[in-house]
């Protein structure tokens, strides 16, 4: 199957679920956050790597949706502690409904998606098992790190990459080793999965941080700068400030402790000294690093090139988004 | 071993749980929650009952602690969800710190519960996983239905016995089972220690229900009525509502509908209509048939007199509860 032909399956199989039973109230808003869009992408790898190891790609439909169903949940918490109002273009759990249901309904839909990846092999069971704690655990862990780091002046480069580690790359890694796991892949390739899924999350955080700054507003669909509005350490404040100037860098924390008013003046302040101290080319720099030792572990596994091309392309896909 | 010396070892174990780690925002309040007392009483439960059934009681322990770690989880974040300050006579976590931390600790502590669960024997894993998994969704189902009844007028008594069976009565129940699956019982043994458990439960929640507004104030250490000035739909509450002639039903309806200013006269008229419709005295006997379920799925169970001879002490230590 293609990378289409996944996607398409995959999405299939999360809409077809029947989850709203008995007390409704619990399990509408899983239902309505687990539907309400999303790429797929992390059940997808899942999938993939099934695929590419030459598993049978049905084995690999639980544990992938149980994989969804945890991120899905952790946006849902997310959302209350960040006071996000908006999920996806919708009002989020916490908004439709209110903390309290967010709150109960996801931690049912935590306790679901380690529901569903139980439904392996007894073969796979418990290395699926410990796989699902650990990731679970880092992902926790990152988030909190997050958060901390919103409370600190200063934060290092590499504690910033540890927290994108932990909050975004290692539940992608984990769905692509789930993936070689169920299609019972050595244990090196195994590994080497695992670490190029961490290389490719580490790249599309840092995607994520360039295009809030430098996307095409038409294409991104939102406008440009909001980082920057919320204060938050991205890879360019926190390499920005690491370049800088003491005029810089006063112009910089300033800036970030809210001394301009005028939100496009704040955005185009701080805009020009990423370009001025061009980090924004730095940080594409770090993502093609990413994106190359991303491929290094790819080129490792014991598969054959045409067996490899869907997580290639996928990779790719990633790397030339402009969204 | 005496069911003492059963909690005694629990209790040491939790303690030395060695929780704390970076991030430490994330794990100290887990430490907290967990080390913050309790009487340990559904761990000690996988121990009893996997002794009972000659298992080694050291393989009953890790998912004694899981059990443990989920429950406190569950106080964690329903005390969020009800606004409640104080959980054993010290600050809930959200009170401590913040809802936030209260949410995030919450979901490490589920993660690290769960990551206990598959510390067993693998022959045992599929099994207990299962039985984790179910339990864990139907707490989750209990407390939904406890916060949909406080927004429904009326409740009937077989829609609060389910409710209370899901909160409160399906996890000793399941901690039980949790001893006899790693201890190898047969199933048919299995069956019966859980609906043992499952009986006690439902016995032990109306014990609460009772000992609120009938214990001995200075034996309970706090103040009688705490459930009729919150207007909770206890089974006193509900069975006194059954009974009731239309002027009695008017004068519980209102009370509960604040229209009785002074709190202490509140009680008073609740309480004096519970013992005009002696709903103490049904309470009681509703109390005593559930006692008498649970003793025989404990007669049924294939262990000599010998070996029940401390489930048999917890289920009247319960009993006899003055607290």
């Amino acid at each position: 199957m293609t990378l289409d032909d996944i996607l398409t399956l995959i999405g299939g199989r999360i809409h077809e679920l029947d989850l709203v039973r008995a007390p409704r109230e619990l399990y509408e808003p899983v239902d309505y956050c687990l539907k309400n869009g999303g790429k797929r992408m992390r059940p997808a790898m899942t999938l993939l790597a099934c695929q590419m190891f030459g598993g049978d790609i049905e084995k690999a439909i639980p544990p992938a949706i149980g994989l969804e169903l945890f991120h899905n949940f952790t946006l849902m918490h997310d959302d209350i502690m960040d006071n996000a109002p908006i999920r996806r273009g919708k009002p989020a759990v916490h908004t439709k409904w209110n903390a309290n249901t967010a709150i109960l309904s996801g931690d049912v839909m935590f306790a679901l998606a380690g529901e569903f990846m139980t439904k392996v092999d007894d073969t796979h069971l418990r290395q699926v098992m410990e796989e699902y704690h650990k990731v679970v655990i880092e992902v926790c862990d990152g988030q909190q790190l997050d958060m901390n780091f919103e409370q600190r002046s200063e934060v290092s480069l590499p504690e910033y990459v540890e927290m994108i580690r932990l909050k975004t790359a290692v539940l992608p890694a984990a769905c692509l080793k789930m993936g070689a796991i169920v299609a019972g892949a050595a244990p090196d390739d195994q590994n080497h999965i695992y670490r190029f899924g961490e290389c490719i999350g580490l790249a599309f955080q840092l995607k994520d941080d360039w295009l809030d700054v430098f996307g095409d507003e038409a294409k991104f669909g939102k406008k440009s700068g909001g980082d920057i509005l919320a204060n938050k350490k991205t890879w360019l404040y926190i390499k920005a400030l690491e370049l800088a100037s003491d005029t810089q860098r006063q112009t910089l924390l300033s800036a970030y402790a809210n001394q301009i008013s005028d939100p496009d003046q704040k955005i185009r302040t701080v805009k020009n000294l990423f370009l001025e101290l061009k980090v924004d080319q730095l940080c594409v720099k770090q993502m093609e690093h990413w994106y190359e030792k991303a491929f290094n572990h790819l080129d490792q596994i014991t598969a054959t090139e045409s067996e490899k091309v869907n997580l290639r392309a996928l990779a790719r896909m990633l790397f030339d988004r402009e969204i």
